[in-house]
Parts: structure tokens; sequence; C-alpha cells
């Protein structure tokens, strides 16, 4: 069996002006599910040229061809009309979709815009996808071997139409292929070093009983992620190759593997402090909540984390976590004693099993020559134990508040596997 | 003057599998600064025939091409051996950066890795571009009337490199272009109104004294984007025109505009604070800091932001806010009376000029018949005068997140302005 080719094509000027795409990131893990990969993804700008060509030539070499966005009510919105030259499949006026926009502009308290009415223009022979969240609805459409999926651009709309309406098509057409995705969590090492280790794996293993692994090592943020991707007809036979490989990849990154299956170190976190059922409450400066944000994305959360506090100003330190307005004269905002002081009042005033703490300059203003834009004090206050870390990023605002709340996270599990393996 | 078609290649794996590319829209406003923008982009996996098939056609279509990623020293990272067949430039180790690389890993107390050794290798012809962040230095190739740009992957690398090396260049070759964007930020209003508002201006003006003017429309998290760009040549003339066009806009758009020239709530709030010398603290129990680290992405924004609470359990709201415990079993945490608590507590213990708070359920799991998952409700403690909301959402856990944040910097918005016109 040979795996269908799936391109993606996004639209919309404003994907190519500030606005970040996250289409081929989402769309790829859900891919993955049936075994499908993205084999190239294209972003265009509201322009009817550059959409042609490439709708054109996504569709000449492809077996999947998925484009999102452009469907929406207003002049730039023209992703239809394109994708009808390049079919040269005319459209038509879907009565029952009319009605069901119609619907849905009544049930909010709105009047329907003549605009909308392009919104129930379908392609000859395609069948619509309903779309509960919004009132663009997508289309679906065979041509010969080749599948044509028009969905609209924003994600909560895009997503749960992909989910219900086109994945499942998708795995019935497809229903031979089978991947297995294995990826491996590493913190505190350099990627080189990471691939010095794993190079002969890589090596030898491209191709294990009729299946093929595609091998990649990614690092971000101060973490690394050492993943490997078996495919081939037949799960069984995929399962036992990932699962042998696996064994492999794991004798040999034994000692800096932190997690497996998981790439955000909040979750990995936060599956150890529900298992033990242990908790953890955090006090922040220079992150501005970022650090309870990452940990509170994780659904069910709730269960291990108690609260956070982001103390930006001194007072706010003093007021919420007790520390004593002597350790900012001393030693300033930004120091080991006042990391360790916040670490040990959240979790003092919260009664968690562990409080995390970080102070920094995450810039671009209030650094000095002794404490420069990127200085990063972190303490984790364990029961009978409190251990904190210092270090200089060098980087942007945005990247060494991501990095510093990534290595908090870290001091964190740390701590949590000390008093688990005493 | 012909603008020149820029085109942008990112290349990694990852990207198509769960790890979101944000070069497309970051590079996109550097671009602008100069009066270019991007005409297409594309992400490919690292794979030598997809890499070599596209960076052929977009090095015929395009005058400048820019390829983002695989610069790196592990076996995946193939950049620039592909772009050396393409383009039929072999390659030369350079002595100094060999030098230069070696003397990066001394530093940091590591050894080189022989694969390192690959990163000094350099397009015949090609520049190479200093990296300050990380070892992978970039190339710039002059290849006729057209530039070839290897940047590394890391944002945090390639940025620097950009602005430093690049940009000075590109604005020196394409010296005569200009180009003005103009945005307006719009609160509450749907789209299809938006659009019905401005079309007869956006028919109108598509080619103004010389210049060409792009529109744009765009929603995301209740917030309505809408956008104009004037390109032409000559200083003066571009800005005249996009002078003229925003008064006309502005006069439309007037009664629903909440900001010019800015597309986050958050800022358009850090501005009004700064420039009134007030303050605020949040206190979230559903959003888990997402307000607080919103506001804090801003610099300067230790200026007006005082403190953040993340109260996401019960005896937290107690402790922290002085919420009364009475009020949970009377009305749930999840209600208006909650709600104007934590806005009235935190604003007291802070001394804040405005308290604001969110209280709600995000999902997956925590919903009921009467409190389903999306009902969230928002408050803003300002002197004198609490306002709350409570509205109920559609989407999952992010979505939920990130669009009740935003209205809740959009009620503080509001009280921001009532305050300052009595």
């Amino acid at each position: 069996v040979k795996a269908p080719r799936v391109e993606l094509v996004c639209i919309g000027s404003e994907l190519l002006a500030g606005k970040v795409n996250t289409h081929a990131a989402a769309l790829g893990i859900k891919l993955a599910d049936i075994g499908l990969s993205i084999a190239r993804e294209h972003t265009v700008p509201d322009n009817r040229a550059v959409m042609r060509q490439t709708f054109a030539e996504a569709l000449r070499r492809s077996d999947v061809v998925i484009s999102a966005g452009g469907l929406g009510p207003t002049f730039d919105d023209v992703t239809r009309d394109v994708w009808s030259e390049v079919t040269r499949r005319p459209m038509t006026e879907d009565a029952a979709l009319v009605a069901d926009i119609r619907r849905k502009f009544i049930s909010r308290g709105l009047q329907m815009a003549p605009a909308n009415l392009r919104q129930a223009q379908v392609l000859r022979g395609a069948r619509s996808i309903p779309n509960p969240n919004g009132t663009a609805p997508g289309q679906y459409l065979l041509l010969g071997r080749k599948t044509l999926i028009l969905l609209p651009g924003p994600a909560r709309e895009l997503f749960p139409m992909f989910e219900t309406f086109v994945l499942p098509r998708l795995r019935t057409r497809h229903r031979n292929l089978h991947s297995r995705l294995k990826t491996f969590l590493i913190a505190g090492v350099p990627e080189s070093q990471v691939d010095q280790m794993i190079r002969p794996l890589v090596d030898k293993y491209r191709r294990v009983g009729g299946c093929t692994i595609v091998h990649g090592i990614l690092a971000s943020h101060s973490l690394i992620t050492v993943k490997f991707r078996v495919e081939g007809s037949g799960r069984a036979a995929v399962d036992a190759v990932a699962r042998r490989l696996a064994g492999e990849f794991r004798t040999v990154l034994k000692a800096i593997v932190v997690g497996e299956d998981e790439e955000r170190m909040e979750n990995i976190v936060g599956v150890m402090l529900a298992r033990r059922k242990e908790t953890v409450a955090v006090a922040e400066s220079c992150t501005g909540g970022l650090v309870s944000r990452m940990i509170t994305d994780r659904p069910g959360s709730s269960n291990y984390f108690l609260e956070g506090a982001v103390t930006y100003t001194n007072s706010a330190k003093t007021r919420r976590l007790g520390v004593r307005p002597a350790l900012f004269t001393r030693h300033g905002a930004v120091s080991e004693e006042v990391a360790r002081a916040m670490a040990t009042g959240i979790r003092r005033s919260s009664r968690a099993t562990y409080g995390l703490s970080i102070t920094g300059i995450a810039g671009p203003g209030g650094g000095t020559r002794e404490k420069p834009v990127g200085l990063v004090h972190i303490a984790c206050a364990a029961p009978g134990k409190i251990t904190s870390k210092r270090f200089t990023l060098k980087g942007d605002r945005s990247w060494i508040r991501q990095r510093s709340s990534v290595m908090a996270l870290d001091l964190l599990r740390q701590a949590i596997v000390r008093r688990a393996r005493p």
C-alpha cells in the first residue's frame, strides 16, 4: 500500500502579515491518527492568481488536497470561486444551505446580509460539510482517486468539521495504512550530543519488516524531542516494529529521557502530580502568569494546581508571599534569596506539596551590569527541601519568558522525582 | 517600480506534525517595514525530493527566496546540500567559520562534534551571515537579480540575523518601494456587518494617485481587524494616500473602533493605563493566568500591572481575595456574585485602580445542565463602580480561555473609557 500524498493550502493575507497559522501543525497531528501525514503546506494571500496556481499544482501533485480559509462572506473570500475555476466545476446555490444560514443568523438575533448567500454556493458534485460553529459550510469533493476538501479558516470551525466529517471518510478511503509515532522528550543535553547517541539507530533502521521509518530530532526551549514514525500496512506489523525500536531507543537514551509520547514538560509534570496525588502552587514575577497558564492548559489540572500568584511588585511579593522587605534591599528582587522566599511563601500559604517560583528580568528594559536582561532565578520548595537555580538567557522578552518557564517546570519535575525515589 | 516577489520556504518535518510555524507571520511584519510582503509561504518536511522541487520552483518564480531551517548539525539537516544542487553551486568549508563554531563550543564548555563541521560549508559566492545565538551561520547569495537567503529555523537565531544582516541589504536593494499599513481594531460587532460598512470604500479605493491599495478584514477571538496597505514609490505620496484613506475609514467606523494600528486588546488597554497613570490587578480562575500573561507580554507593563492571582480553588478565592464562603454555597464558584467579589477583592488588596476578574468553566469536564462548559462570568471593579458580564461560549478549552480573556480585557477597556469621560 502506498500512502496517499496529502497537501494543505491555507488561504489568508493575514497569515503572511502577523497572524500565526497553526493549521499545519494541528492537522498533521490529527492525520497521523489515521496513518497519513502532510507532504507540503502552502500559505497564500487572498489573491486569485496566486491561489489559482497553487490550487492547480497541489491538485496535480497530490491525492488529498485540503484548503483552509477564504469561505467567509466578505469581499476577500474567494476560495470557492477559484476552486470552481481550477476544477472546472460550476457552482449552484443550495436551498437547504440558504435556509440553514438564515436560521443561524436569526438564532443570534441578527439579520442575514446578502453577502452571506455566497456561502451557500456548492461545487457541482461536492457534498456540503456542516459547520456547527459558524455560517460557512465546507465542501467535500471526490475527483476520481483524488479528494478535495474545502474548510473555513477559523480553527474552532475547521477542527470540529475535520474530525466529525473529514477524518472518518479519509480513514475509510485509506483503511490499510497504519502508522505509529513514538517520541522521547529530553532535557538538559545539547542537540548535537543527542544526535550522536541516536545516530547508529537512525542509520540502521530506515526499513524494517516491510515498514518505513522516518526519524526526527528537534530542539525547542531547552527541550529536545527525538521521534520516529513507523509506517506500513497491517496494524500488528507496524506496532511490533514500533515496540522493538522504542526498546532500543529507550536503552540508548535512558539516562536523559524525561518523558515518552509527550512533548510538553507541563503535561509530564501534571501526570506525575496526579498519579502521586500531590499539588503545586506557583509564584511568578517576570513570567507574568505563563507558568500557571502552561500548567492549567491541561484539562484536569484543577486536581493538582492549587493557585498562582503573579507578584510583579515588591509589595505584592511581601503581602502575598511573605517575602521580607529586607531581602529586596540586601539582594534585590531578582536574587536566589527572593526566589527561595517566594517558593516557600506560596507553598506555605497554599498548603501545596510543592511551591514553585520564578523571578527574573525579561527585558527589554530593567537590566543592569550586575543583573542583565535574561538573568532568572527559579526555586522549588518541596517538603523538607528547597532547590534553586540561576541562569542567564540570551534572547527576546517572549523567548526568555518561555524558556525560563520550561526550566522552572523541569526544576519541579526533578523535585517530584527526588521525593518519589528518596 | 514593481515590488519584488518574496517567497518563504520553511523546512522541518515537525512543522507538519505538531510544531507551530510562526515565521511567515513574523517575517511578514518585518518585511512590511521596508515595503515588501511575502507572496507565498511553503512548509516542507526534511525530505530531499520535496525540498528540491519546492526550492527550484520558488527560485524560478520569485525575486527574493528565504529558506528557514535545516541548517543544524544533525542527520536531518540537509538544506545546504539541496540548495547547492538547485543553484549548482558547490560548497567549500570556510576556515574562519570552523574556528568560530569551535570557539562557540569551547565557550560553553562543550566539545565540538564532527557533525558540526557541516555548518561551516558555504555555497560558492555566498556571504556567510553571523549567528550570535547559535552555531549555524546563515548564507546570503546574489544570483543575478535574485537574492537567496538561508537562515536557521529557531526564531531566536533567525530574527536577529534577519534584522541585523538581511533587512538592511534588502532595504538598499529595493530602496524605492514604500508601503504603509493601517489597521482598525473593532469589538462587539459581527464580521459581516463590518464588511457591509466598509465595502463602498474597499470597492472605491483599489488604486489612488499611483499607489496600489490592498484591503483585508479578519475576525479573531471576538475582535475584528480591518486593514489596508498602500504600496507605491515615494514615501510622501504613499503617506498622503494612507492618511486620506485612514480619514475616510475612521469616519465610517467611528462608533465601533477600539484602537488603531494595534491588533491586541491587551496593548490598547496597556497604553490607556500608562497614559492615565492608572493600574490594574487581575484575579483569574478558568483562564489560569492567561489574562495576566497577556497583559505582561507587553514591555513596560510593570508600570501599570500590579499583580495577578490565579485562584483555582475556592479556598484560594477566600484566602487571597476575601470571597465569602457563603457565596460559593449560595451561587457557586462560577457566578456573577463570585466574579464581582473576586474583582473587588483583588482591587482592594492590591490597591490597583481597577480589579479585573474572570471565573468560568473551560472544560472539557466540569459542566452541568445549569452551568455548561463555556459559561464565563467576568467583572471589573473601578473606583465607585463594578460592572460584570455573563456569556456562554462554544468551543474547546483553549478557545474558551482565549476568547474570555479578550472579553475581560474589553470590559476593562470600557471601564477605563467610562472613567475617562464621565
